[in-house]
């Protein structure tokens, strides 16, 4: 079988998300590192594999994807008997507890959250372009509900969709990692449930790999 | 077994995605009407189905949903054998490119086209607001972006995921029917495989009784 192969960056929330799955399932991959500064995602090769211009892409044989969110369902069901288990098949029920999680992740906390980091973290640091207060107010409020939901959630179960770690919990993880580095990190603080799990799943084995790949 | 429960409204593009799945299924279930000008989606009991107090939430015996495309996987997963198949179980290759599509719609379609529908059809329609230039200007040119590569990718397939009708496709049902009410029908109509799509998609008879809901 060849290997998978992951086009991205390292610094990419949505490409750190495939490498924690693969990371996760103990499953061996090349990534090909993409030049975002200079425009590469934008241009051939890479937009007949993304047509979007936005990474990752990625490869597994003859199957091409692109949406991060696509590629870490991908390989959670392709490849769900190797390493963590990551979803449920077979129990449409249970299923849908961690789809529903998913899907909260990504229409709910992801965009607040995401526009965060930028705002507070890449844009000040990488293009010495200073935070516009009145978008990271908006998206501090935006994101203190969904938080707030997210602890009483914590409350029931040890993790988003259960007693389990599921792949719910890990599409979180590139946002957190670069909010608890700025000022954001206020918001959870006061969150004792949030917090524990923010703590829980950052300190996994798989996701220590991903950050490990930030300074290579 | 107990019917299904859909908490809704009939003009919620979210709770319509939900009946689609349902009507395409052939499953029956009871649509209890939520009074959103009336803020009930954001009171109790609805706010205990729904924490983030937006419909529809979703009941099907002791499973209780919410976030529509969590509900509408949970459909076509737990309930595959009726109906129309819009997901496709046990290869995971195939079921990948659904879900790439299913993403596609989730984070690249989905924004500028709900912002539009609101923006030209709703807040017009329903609270005599009118339409935002800046926004209509700025959501017509990232949708004219989406659909210039639906365009290439339905010449290569006749439906997003390939030669059938999947969830995918139905997923963008309720903001396509509004949109064509609008000026950005305007972005279609030079799009001669988006245009065949969408007339081929909104014909579907399961289609037609969810627009029936809205005429009661």
């Amino acid at each position: 079988m060849a290997t998978m192969k992951v086009h991205g960056n390292p610094f990419s929330m949505a490409a750190m998300r495939v490498t924690a799955v693969l990371y996760e399932k103990d499953l061996d991959f090349q990534f090909i590192n993409i030049d975002m500064k200079n425009g590469e995602h934008k241009k051939e090769p890479f937009i007949s594999l993304n047509p979007f211009g936005q990474v990752p892409a990625f490869e597994d044989g003859d199957l091409k994807l692109f949406e991060s969110r696509a590629i870490t369902k991908y390989i959670a069901d392709a490849y769900a008997e190797k390493g963590t288990e990551l979803i449920i098949k077979n129990d449409p029920k249970k299923m849908a507890i961690i789809g529903l999680w998913l899907e909260v992740e990504a229409h709910q906390y992801e965009q607040p959250a995401a526009k965060l980091a930028r705002e507070l973290h890449f844009m000040p640091l990488f293009f010495g372009i200073p935070s516009n207060p009145k978008v990271v107010e908006e998206n501090e409020a935006k994101l203190s509900v969904v938080l707030g939901i997210y602890e009483k959630r914590l409350s029931e179960s040890k993790y988003l969709a259960g007693e389990s770690f599921t792949l719910a919990d890990l599409h979180h993880l590139p946002t957190l990692h670069f909010l608890m580095m700025t000022p954001a990190k206020k918001l959870f603080e006061p969150l004792p449930r949030v917090s524990a799990w923010v703590a829980d799943i950052s300190a996994r084995p798989a996701w220590l790999k991903v950050i490990a790949m930030l300074k290579n």
